[in-house]
């Protein structure tokens, strides 16, 4: 559990550095990001290199004792590279380039840029790779921010043909594949083949999913040729990529199986504002983030890198880029460090030092005001560093490597399939698994967010929301698994090659679920349906589906008396879009018959295990009296009055139940 | 009366074919188009040919004795003919390209294309034109789908420029229509002129109106075409087109000239869904479709071609396209098609025969299931089957040809006006023209939607919502019918150059209506009058027109006692957007002056009558008890009983009216 | 006071022209503006002009002792024009042209445009510069309609280049200034800066604001261009420029010392539609307008020169361009033409003489309907005209230069800085300074709006709402008055080179408010809150701050005790974005403490002091008794019962108050 801190000595004048590294230092901090804009100040024109003020930085760091993470710069070329290579730029949708004059604007598959790109990074690893200060790598930042995933330049287009060629073979195995009889679209030739846009209506859903698939691809491969230098020249180093939240636009487990260390950028308040929560929740949760918001990503990230991850960016007061930019609540930042650590997080690091009051971000926060006083987020950081000092051992405990009792399957291909084919317009795949996973936060249970290539042994439960791609590898390892588990809509619903299963959803899943889905339908807003669920009548709406089963029990019913909720064996399959409080009862009753022992908890209080240690979380703004009930548990920190956004940490000297005083 | 199929033979194994066309005849359908979307099937190279396939095809659904439509495939033509004419790519309003991907990617100006569509039609009409199965040719597939009737390619400009040269003759005839001394818009030369788009602020409405007038004689155009081959090589073959509903982006009683039959294509749920129905009637018929959205199609398409028209596909189950796409209740399927054929249609045919699982539309329904299972919506076809056969000849009767007793105009050039020009946000002059229809419905009159060049003499009464283009001709000849006239709004505003009419609006109907509107106001939502109308407070909105008139009587008056509602002779005119109440209330009373014998039918509930025959159909939730009155009355087809979503059918032995029991 | 119409001869017949002249002096119309849309007709081909026709308009008019401006024609540029100099067009923010068929379709960075505004100019100014009928000449028409300021063409690439140049003359200074170092933005060359658009996200502020400097200095040049040529051709004409209304795309102050007259086009019931007013005010001043629309564009142009102002076009009845066009409630022009008068206008000119039939304005109001005859707003204009003689002396007295009791600042470059950067999606600044003016309206105070470097000398309070520019000057200025001073949020703000001032916002304003804030929040709609203000409850929403204050008082406190509204001296702080109630409140009080006299009117019911006279203006559907009550007063129009949408005028033999009778 350390503190770590992002920072950019560029900004500011140079007499300002060893003051602001004794700061880091005082305030607890650890780690230091660096670098990752400064291409412009490294290398000011072409190949004039600039590094004496880097060598300074570095010197002034390490004389902190603070360990450095450096960033490469090459999600920010400077103009002089764009001018020089303007093929180098990625287009939009439309076939416009998309300029200078922010960041992020290079075509991954650009071969130019590429070279460009390994040049830095080579340059930079030659010089700082063996520094004894340098702990970590972070190649490029936040791949994909700002849309730049899908790119249609005459370089993506090129690559995608390539692609597609070494996929299919044979142009005839494309048509096939894509179901290119339908409509005239078969091809003769590969190089016949443009990017799924500027279609008169939509392209062909096949066609989308191997144009996303294949910028996936361009994105690791990409950020492959990082790696591959880093490793080279500097090795004993974690590389790491700080990905984003709710982003979905290529496959980060893919991408992960490259890295050392996951991390990604935690901003509650503004991915509150700015995604799927309803007015009422963006309302409610306006200062603190809805609590699931950060925990579901701490729970995905935990499972890219076999459990070794940050926070690489966290928010640290209000920032510029949302819809809405609030403070946070007195205590955030202190409690969304905490629960950073509660489930797993071996760094958290503020972004940023300080607020700059120049150019774009100039409204975000940092640790400390543009007048150099420590502001609100600092003091909290402080805060933290404190109470880390109070636990002692604890905190400077190895990671425990374990399984949560539960697992939620997170599929990339499944969300890129459903945001292709909605079939209405509010199916939301990434809300789908939020929801569900927030169900399972608010009765209790820790999740593990997994790849649908994860091993299954060791949970009693499996979630799959939105396992839409019919994956047989996937239904087979279930099947062998002795876990209970939970299927969504749509599950197994679409082919590799897009196409409807031929024995019809769920596909592989049937085996399993003993469910054939005959008929899907979505809904207008304004149309919902009672379930009646175990005595209960929960609510649906969005989407319902008409199904055959040879189910031992319908667990739950629509009002007309059609199976909506079935369970075979220790298989459940949903059968329609649930309300939040749905989803609770349904999966309240699957991990008490898996073995588990949820408990509804009050709005606003999160509970988490990690190894010995029970992680009591309040986002309320009441204080809550809460604590394990076993003799052998004590108190690390707090009490078991834990006040609004507070936090209480709780060493268990056995396995014990954590239970309303 | 006959059923039929929309089938794709080239998307199966050729094994399916045979027991496909068995299944097909058992199941009682007789008409099977194919063939529409086959182009790259059917020529996969330039000038290579596969006919051996679609020759087969033809053998096997002759063998079954199934009639043939086959659809000329110009909608899709293949990436082959595109990359060799580039230029027959419509282009955008932003002048780029609409590309190859789905279908619809041509232009209809273009001249390479114009004449690849003809080769390829002879060649088809040569093949197929005399086979003994062929039944009927559909001319391409749904022209202007995806907004593709508007095109802004270098053809399109060249065409326009010489459409314009020849309405005008003279650049100064033009100015002088357009009024292009208002802004300084003035030409010099036909060759200056461009399409309307890409300007600062709005383009001249008589620019646009052009714009659109030329397109729609493009499309009109470029139809002729194939069916001048095909008239030539494929004599006594019906040749139709397959329109679309709520679409008026070319004039579809202009084209029908060209045509033996029109049909169109029913979806009634995404119609409900996709159109300007308010929320709470898309929540209220979300499994149903709004009853009027299908009988205001099939009674307008009954009007093209002398009353021969079809139902040329027809919604079996969900769909793909609209924002939401529930499935139908139980029993819609059969309804439906009932009220096609209670409406006239001689044919009723589904799309598609069976689910495609690959491809843009994997998510439309067919009458069977992807897995050759036969689907709710083959169900039901095969019950309609049934119920023809128990109604026994009268099933076989020709069409009769009769008039109904209330005529509504519908103008495709006043709809462009309106479109153009609707000075208030929300002013829907295709919503205006289904309301008005729809409560001429609910009263239970039977309606033909006709032209304005139509011959009324046989109708009581002539009902024009939308009539806003000032039509001399019109008025002359409603002014020597006897029928009772009822004209909404803006009727007369716009001469044919787009002019205000210098003796103001509503122009040449003024002699019938006493009528002057010297101004007009637009209303933001929200704001609403009560209109007092017989005792009985209306609600009107979103507009209203002060008025002079020389009235015989004041039908209904505004709050501030301004006329709203006033009555000439026989001529009434409405000053305002009335919401449906008051829609219904003008019309029973004009309809009970006209002679007619209207009654308010309860919500969901419809009387169609058709020669001898009175149809009601009940597409409500709650069963009704309903029949004829008359003593000569017998039931054909279930009973006075009619359950939800079913339908009875009567014979009447003499003109009799239809109460509630 | 004078009345005026605006006029197009070359729309209507020759024969027209006579009677037209005629009738307008009858109504007692004394100004014609003419000319301004006529290019094509004056100059129909390269190089060819016709003078005759508009030779005889001047003669005719002359002959009636009308008055007249003329307009200089470049705001339609004829097709053979844009045909020849192609690069003169504007380009959106894609890069496409904004082309020709409607008007404003240039560029004002254009080389060759501006030769050619200049030719026409100079041709109108030899011809007509010295009629003895001309009294005014119009620049263009409404710079800016349409999003027009801003212009991405090659031509305006160009000249930012060389702005940028003239003001940093280093590109190090530049990159200072933008604070560059971000994000790697630097330059190398001034040769390197494009627009800021197409970028991937937002680009720099302080780039965009720069932008917009620009583009506001190109309007100013391109008009300084036809000053010059006017004042050097047609000396002792007043020359002028029809501003818009709720539009800041450029410095009005700025471009307003090249002119005599400021004038402004009052469209009171478009601009309650199209702008920021919530729904609920949109339907009750749907036929009236809110009477603070007017009045507020009255106020802010009155000081643009030195208190010469008019309204170059008043609506006259229902127009074609807002989203919804209800036609003004009776009395409504004549209660805006008395406003506007009361406020000081010189001249209300009404567009236009007569609704034309074609073209794009075909549903735009005139003093005459299409069909000649007089229409409602003519009858009004009339009264008016009758009011006037009435009034006698009154009437004909030169508008007394007074200064109001109250200044509220606005600033154009702040308002671009919000606009830029909100931070919060309904951050709105141009709202923000509508809501405290709109609340000093409604406590009866008189207002001058005025610009940062106006003198304040003589003012008792200054009201500052988004003076979000830290201006150094004014802050001098304001602390050497002893005025009574508001500040709004987001006060001092951003630097010049959009930057948070090193002492934090209000920057300079610090001195004088002894307020530092420390954080600021942006907040989602449905979230607000109480502050408690002198015993009285206000709402806040969207907006609030973190301060630290030295203030001597503590006016209003947030529900969390934190402090919202604080006093230090004679300056007040408002931390947070008011409803209007709050502003309200705010204002009466500190209006009190200026030692002024507000009194909170009735809703709908404005007062307005111009000189002697004190006019009382009802907006409201009822009537209300009103008048002043000292004895001296006499009443020169109307009486102490004020009609519903009436006016009446008292003279004030001296300072009087005005009460509630």
């Amino acid at each position: 559990m350390k503190l770590g801190v992002c920072y950019y000595p560029e900004q500011w004048p140079e007499q300002f550095w060893a003051q602001d590294a004794r700061e880091m230092r005082e305030l607890g901090l650890r780690m230091v990001r660096i670098g990752e804009f400064a291409w412009s100040r490294i290398e000011p024109e072409p190949g004039r290199l600039e590094w004496d003020w880097l060598d300074r930085v570095f010197a002034i760091l390490h004389a902190e004792k603070l360990h450095i993470v450096l960033g490469t710069p090459t999600a920010t070329p400077p103009k002089w590279l764009v001018d020089r290579y303007p093929d180098m730029l990625a287009h939009d949708e439309h076939g416009r380039p998309r300029g200078f004059g922010s960041r992020r604007h290079y075509c991954f598959s650009s071969p130019a840029y590429r070279e460009q790109a390994a040049r830095i990074t080579e340059l930079l690893a030659q010089r700082y790779g063996q520094h004894p200060a340098l702990s970590a790598w972070q190649t490029d930042n936040e791949y994909g921010c700002h849309g730049t995933v899908l790119s249609y330049s005459q370089a993506a287009r090129t690559a995608f043909r390539r692609w597609l060629r070494l996929r299919y073979v044979t142009i005839q195995a494309l048509n096939e594949a894509w179901g290119n009889v339908f409509w005239s679209q078969d091809y003769n030739d590969f190089e016949q083949i443009d990017p799924p846009v500027g279609t008169v209506t939509e392209a062909n859903p096949a066609h989308r999913l191997d144009y996303q698939r294949f910028a996936s691809d361009e994105v690791i491969s990409f950020n492959r040729i990082q790696v591959e230098i880093l490793r080279n020249k500097s090795p004993g180093r974690d590389i790491l990529h700080n990905f984003m939240g709710f982003f979905t636009g290529f496959d980060h487990h893919r991408l992960s199986k490259d890295l050392d260390v996951a991390s990604w950028d935690s901003y509650p308040l503004g991915a509150t504002q700015n995604f799927f929560l309803n007015e009422k929740e963006k309302q409610l949760w306006a200062e603190t983030g809805h609590p699931d918001v950060p925990a579901f990503h701490h729970d995905l990230y935990r499972g890219m890198c076999g459990g070794r991850w940050w926070v690489m960016e966290q928010q640290p007061g209000p920032v510029n880029w949302a819809h809405w930019n609030p403070a946070p609540a007195e205590g955030m930042v202190r409690l969304w460090t905490w629960q950073a650590f509660a489930h797993g997080a071996e760094v958290v690091s503020y972004f940023r030092w300080r607020q700059v009051p120049f150019a774009q971000e100039q409204m975000h926060a940092g640790l400390q005001r543009p007048d150099r006083i420590v502001d609100q987020g600092g003091l909290e950081a402080g805060q933290v560093d404190e109470d880390l000092r109070g636990l002692g051992p604890h905190a400077l405990a190895e990671n425990p490597k374990h399984h949560a009792d539960v697992a939620l399957v997170f599929d990339y291909q499944s969300i890129w399939m459903s945001d292709i084919q909605p079939q209405g317009a509010d199916f939301n795949a990434m809300e789908l698994c939020f929801r569900a996973y927030s169900a399972l936060r608010q009765i209790g249970l820790n999740v593990d967010v997994v790849s649908p290539e994860s091993d299954f042994t060791h949970y009693s439960m499996v979630v799959l929301p939105v396992q839409m791609r019919n994956d047989e590898a996937l239904a087979a390892k279930l099947q062998s698994t002795g876990a209970r588990l939970v299927f969504g809509p749509r599950s197994g619903s679409k082919s590799e090659d897009f196409h409807i299963p031929s024995q019809l959803p769920p596909g592989a899943f049937n085996v399993l679920t003993g469910v054939r889905v005959t008929r899907v339908s979505s809904w207008p807003p304004g149309i919902t349906w009672a379930i009646s669920l175990g005595g209960r009548l929960v609510a649906a709406s969005r989407w319902r589906e008409d199904i055959e089963c040879d189910a031992d029990d319908v667990v739950g019913r629509f009002q007309d008396g059609k199976p909506a909720i079935v369970e075979k064996g220790r298989c459940l399959y949903v059968a329609a879009w649930l309300e939040s409080e749905g989803w609770m009862h349904v999966l309240l009753d699957a991990s008490r018959k898996a073995g588990l022992d949820p408990h509804v908890l009050p709005e606003g209080l999160r509970l988490t295990r990690r190894g010995p240690l029970q992680y009591i979380l309040n986002f309320s703004n009441s204080p809550m009296t809460y604590g394990p009930s076993t003799e052998n548990a004590h108190c690390l920190l707090g009490s078991r009055e834990v006040p609004p956004r507070g936090v209480s940490i709780w060493s268990l000297g056995q396995k014990a139940s954590t239970t309303n005083n």
